[in-house]
């Protein structure tokens, strides 16, 4: 009992407690730009015959994209900036952070996730809240749960990648390339999946929205393109005993 | 008379005039491209059926978000990079500038933004300047100040954290930080409010566009949404007694 | 007669024969990021009814805040990143280079210019190169020189906060801030004036697409608020004596 | 053969393989971007009358630089960031790269290309690869390989001003320039050659999608460009013994 308080004493310190506050906050950001403008570009093409277009799949990548840029920015030096349960289920699997308080994060995403999408719902007077989902016709829940596991592995090796010390001050782009590769996936899958790599977003687009329908794929997908990006990087691609190259070059013993 | 005079010398001294200046210039560049792409996109969209449309939002939006990183940019150690009266409203409830200068920083905003509005309106020969507004039937103003308090919170808050110097190098990313959350909160809002977070912007606006209708809502949330951001940052998420964290990891004492 | 070699011997060293190279380069890849995007939304919109739209404006103001940034970061440590006759004229006023090396500036800027159009119109078999240009029942002359003047004021001042030594770190953001602010404007301009600012811009398309109409609102607007620029940032706003503020913060005397 | 095993040597050294991973990894993610934006593009614009339009070209630009962007960045410390063949090209003819090493780069960078093309073959059911080509009665082979040789001229010389340690800090933003300049050209080309500027890419969507039409425009044009650029950047522009320039201001003797 002792040994389980003092396990779990780490996980309600006051750094501890205000890691929680900034996911929460990071995430609520983020989600109420994500679905915001989903449900903007969906009022815009509401009378459009052709339904949805190029300019509406724009504006939706470029809200994710900026927003997760700042959103990560703002909690970067408090919680590390996941604002994404696929993230911390990532590091978790790389031991960057507990079990438990990964935990505590993804209940603070998820609750953040659901809040987000209740404001918009409460403040634009009941439109609905856009969910992730697949057409059956053109998607198998195999074929969306690669596409999502895929973008999951790349978002989360460029998390990696971002939080890297031994990149030195290049580290001051990462949160603006966490943002702008999700931008870049929405781009890649939007006709397709909608591009969420982050189940807490589509878990609070489900609850508000009303529809779980497909909503599996936007957890098994992501989570394991997590795992798989944190065991790479750490272990494979750039170990903690490696020498970083000095940036855009080949090392001295790759010449001629 | 002499203590008022002692106590408002500081809004006076040569620092403090080049701060006002460097405020005018910076709200101007921004309501200047924030207006004058609203009134481009309304020239495009005229002869639609269908009217504004997602890529009206995406020019508006990242026109916003472009010229507010560098308002923000080119006045950060001058005056600080307000560019914004709830800006400034969130800095003084924490405490960073004195209430005298913030009614001479409110001063410059508003002048800065009617003057932008009227060289747009005077060169292009009387192109009608729109004001932000929301529709009667869609939205209420409770919904609409509280879509534009949460979005000035998300602001303010991203402004605090920018500003803050436990951040280290990160700070580089501060600027665009800012300007980017403005434009994902404009695509997020843009049918219900217009995403203004800037009462300047609203007021010049509605000054040279001759509408005051629903303004009330675009001092009202921003102000509150403002003030909370400014407590909390400071007091609750990153106290100046607070270690700053790696970015994007968590400290050792979370791991297991 | 040997003062005038001694005055012009500075023209001709290594450096600065490198650095007319790196403006052409620069120039020429600007230019034809910016003319090839115009050249493709012409394309794109070749079959409109409505004519060119919000899209396309997009297209190009994107194109141009790309481009832009990197024209200015490839050449800043060598040429100091010009890349405009303007903004050579604003730095000739702030007497940071010399009229014989701003007339070799000139030379090689619109030289590139030129170039870039030739490449374009040579390689696409004969499209035709769109010139800057004003609608004279929708626009005055006088009206489009304020315009372009008052934009090219903010590149300019841009451009002094860019290069500002006194702004520490933050100057790693500067050739990102002088492409946005070159975006944001040609969004806030585009169906008026075209937003060029770039009088060598203009003139190559002028003399590649065949049409000097109106030419000179490229050239007064533009060199007139490229000088004022230049007097006023150094003068005034923050001139070399002047002690940096921490950026987004107001100095201590300006606490209550 | 002694010598022929120690001059290969240092291809299969652990740093050496994990270059060769890093560029599998990092041209994967660009391509799964480039190539997956312009299946969802064309799936919007299947119902379109006109055919492709702006936004769909703002939609394929927006995803390669940010996805190009964020592909240097991941791999920049470890493997130099090449992600395209061309680039290594113009590596090898600067010397900073050997010969078998570029090899291996080029199998790991067109292997990963045709990887990601299949994945979103086969997790979309069978939605048809977009391949780069000409329209033969708008454009010349010749014509198109200018293009492509100009854009990979310049994207180049982009990467060795972001490889260039003379820049000092300004190199932070090395990787973003890539980048933007690739999605710059894009938007300047789109209609005409596609903008690839990478071999890579147009040899996996060639492959994966069963058309190598013109495919050598995709190689000659780059691969001209690339070498040219290589040779230029560090014998001409910026030799090695040159002095850095104060960013953005020309050095003191080019005062008057």
């Amino acid at each position: 009992m002792a040994s389980l308080i003092s396990r779990l004493g780490h996980c309600v310190t006051p750094n501890a407690l205000r890691s929680y506050l900034a996911e929460f906050i990071s995430t609520f950001l983020y989600v109420f730009a994500a679905v915001g403008s989903a449900v903007s570009s969906q009022k815009f093409t509401a009378g459009n015959v052709a339904g949805p277009d190029s300019s509406s799949l724009v504006a939706v990548a470029i809200a994710n994209a900026f927003a997760l840029s700042v959103a990560v920015f703002v909690s970067a030096n408090i919680s590390g900036g996941h604002v994404n349960p696929a993230v911390t289920f990532g590091m978790a699997v790389g031991g960057h952070i507990s079990i438990p308080m990964s935990i505590m994060y993804w209940i603070s995403q998820m609750l953040a996730s659901v809040m987000a999408c209740l404001v918009i719902k409460v403040a634009t007077v009941g439109q609905q809240i856009p969910t992730h989902g697949i057409i059956p016709s053109e998607m198998t829940g195999f074929g969306a749960s690669v596409l999502e596991g895929v973008m999951t592995f790349v978002l989360v090796y460029t998390v990696y990648a971002a939080a890297d010390k031994k990149r030195g001050c290049f580290g001051v782009f990462g949160p603006l390339a966490v943002g702008l590769i999700a931008g870049a996936n929405i781009l890649a899958s939007g006709p397709f999946t909608g591009g969420s790599m982050n189940p807490a977003h589509s878990f609070g687009s489900a609850v508000v929205g009303g529809s779980f329908k497909n909503h599996a794929v936007y957890w098994v997908g992501p989570l394991i393109g997590a795992a798989i990006a944190g065991l790479l990087y750490d272990n494979v691609v750039f170990p903690a005993h490696s020498s970083p190259q000095d940036p855009l070059t080949v090392t001295a013993d790759g010449r001629v």
